[in-house]
């Protein structure tokens, strides 16, 4: 117990290490190449546009962008340093604009990150301070609150474990994925965790498998096709996911896979519980605009050619899950059904993006 | 439409030309490596034992071991051809027990396709005839047969479609594949393919996708992830599949994900019909054993390993769709309840592997 105690904190560090998601220093955001993990190289970006290329190229995932972002402001700030503050003020709010829509789905939630480095910015351009300094803070002030709110979500999480838990999830939810496993481990859950390896970008078989043996958590992969008869065959408890989004009327937008995992559970009769924070600036999920990807990805397994020339291929990046197929959202402030989700936002709480 | 109709008809002699799957010529055997396809390369073998290697290492697939182990039979006569008549009976006996365990999931029909070529040397000793020519001749009657029967299925498939079909289908159904897209051509059905890839080796995306492609009609391969959201956007008309087994009791035994496919046809409300011959001998999916194969096949992606080392996997080869998630199972004799299979036996029909 002692040595895997000592392996999950270990783990638990590594994960959040910030400079491994994306950091801002000396003119420059690096950002930790997530297509490519295990595999750890970096992408080195010069200006905020590289930023916001790289987040719309899927160099960083799950949270990663809007850690991306908010350091992609930083070296915005640092662009335009020999600016006067009127211009530099405005070139912050273009390239607010630019990191928040690098990727369409996500820009709603983006939109707020970088409007807080906004705000950051004017008030260190009133006080006179050091500008891409400030915005740098800001940005690592974003990460610890989410770390702060991630592990209280996963403490209303793993109340929900039994003892020996044989848990699914699916792609990569980043921060809970670390919190949820630190919390099963200091509380001795015996955790077992089966991940779908999530084509094209094999984000399940990349990273958050490679999380969990980290820690030292026993983490099976499958494919994509096998979820069914995982679940059926090794006995699964529970399905929880991150969300991309989780809509005010409890519909729910993630990777995609993520709504046939849940219609599948609903078959098996196991719970599905989303992990993460409400937006309350998002209604439903006719609000966001489904983001379609580039049919190449689809089309290659592991940079290879699969079909022949001339077959097509359709890549929706994300589904969207209706909230009659979750059992309950996670959230810092515990455990909501998805239908009463003003309730959470009637209530005091720690908000996340807001 | 000209054009389209020459297009598919080339398709169909493309995938019926009988050397593309299994050839025994001049001692030895050779298979066409579906592992890699659409490259077209080929495995050749110099003794039964060889081809039922293949067999294993999925070189060919789907209907294609069947093929593979009537030829291996027709190698093992050659490789007896010096041998007294009661030793090359002994040596082909045990041939055949090699050939038809080669994966187990499959042995119960493979002993039916290596006993029809027992009897023919038995004929072939009584006769004095030469044996591997009569084996060969009976490996290739047994294809035709194949090809007549399963262009009878395709005729009352097809019924099923309307004018515009979006058919979705799973893994490579082989020869009904191009049966079905042979019939809807010639009925000028306006027929769109939706094919998941089928990981780890990619049997949709590889084969199935490469044979639409080749006979003219419009594909779209998606991840295995996908089909939820292909279900509901593209207005999928239908979902088909071939079966490895169909029980007498209506259960399905097929490439892993299609159990899971089943459930989301149920979810959406849209029909999910099997294609095949059903099998008189098998009762029920648990006289069946489902195979586990190597799990290093999930762990890479176009040959790169994709998760971290010590990070374990699952890798059921096959699961168990139950018959009330089953529509209708279109025969050679028409389309049956899965739960009325009786009828099928009962009636005339022309049998396949019986």
């Amino acid at each position: 117990m002692q040595e895997n105690t000592k392996r999950y904190d270990d783990g638990m560090a590594f994960l959040l290490r910030y400079e491994n998601v994306a950091w801002f220093e000396d003119g420059k955001v690096r950002i930790l190449d997530r297509r490519i993990y295990p595999q750890v190289k970096f992408v080195t970006c010069h200006t905020h546009l590289e930023v916001a290329r790289a987040i719309a190229d899927m160099v960083t995932q799950s949270a990663g962008p809007y850690t991306a972002a908010a350091m992609g402001m930083a070296l915005a700030a640092w662009e335009c340093r020999h600016c006067k503050t009127d211009a530099r003020l405005e070139f912050l709010r273009q390239a607010a604009e630019a990191l928040a829509t690098a990727r369409p789905t996500t820009a709603p939630r983006m939109r707020k990150i970088v409007n807080g480095s906004l705000a950051a910015a004017k008030k260190s351009a009133a006080e006179g301070s050091d500008m891409p300094a400030a915005l740098f803070d800001h940005a690592l002030a974003n990460i610890q609150h989410r770390y702060a709110v991630m592990s209280r979500v996963a403490r209303h999480l793993v109340d929900l474990f039994p003892p020996k838990a044989r848990i699914l999830t699916q792609c990569f939810g980043e921060t809970i994925v670390g919190t949820m496993l630190r919390e099963a481990g200091n509380r001795g859950v015996e955790l077992q965790l089966f991940v779908p390896e999530t084509r094209p970008y094999l984000q399940g078989a990349r990273l958050t498998a490679s999380v969990a043996q980290d820690m030292g958590f026993p983490v099976t992969v499958i494919t994509d096709n096998m979820v069914a008869a995982t679940i059926k065959n090794k006995k699964i408890d529970l399905f929880t996911s991150a969300a991309d989004t989780i809509c005010r009327d409890g519909q729910i937008i993630n990777k995609v896979g993520t709504w046939q995992i849940a219609i599948l559970c609903d078959y098996f009769d196991i719970p599905y519980y989303v992990t993460g924070i409400p937006d309350s600036s998002t209604e439903t999920a006719a609000d966001i605009l489904i983001e379609e990807r580039d049919v190449a990805e689809v089309l290659q397994c592991g940079g290879k050619r699969t079909a022949m020339n001339g077959v097509k291929a359709y890549y929706p990046a994300f589904d969207i899950t209706p909230s009659e197929l979750v059992t309950g959202i996670v959230t810092n402030n515990g455990i909501y059904s998805p239908d009463q989700l003003d309730e959470y936002f009637s209530s005091p709480s720690i908000g996340f993006y807001d």
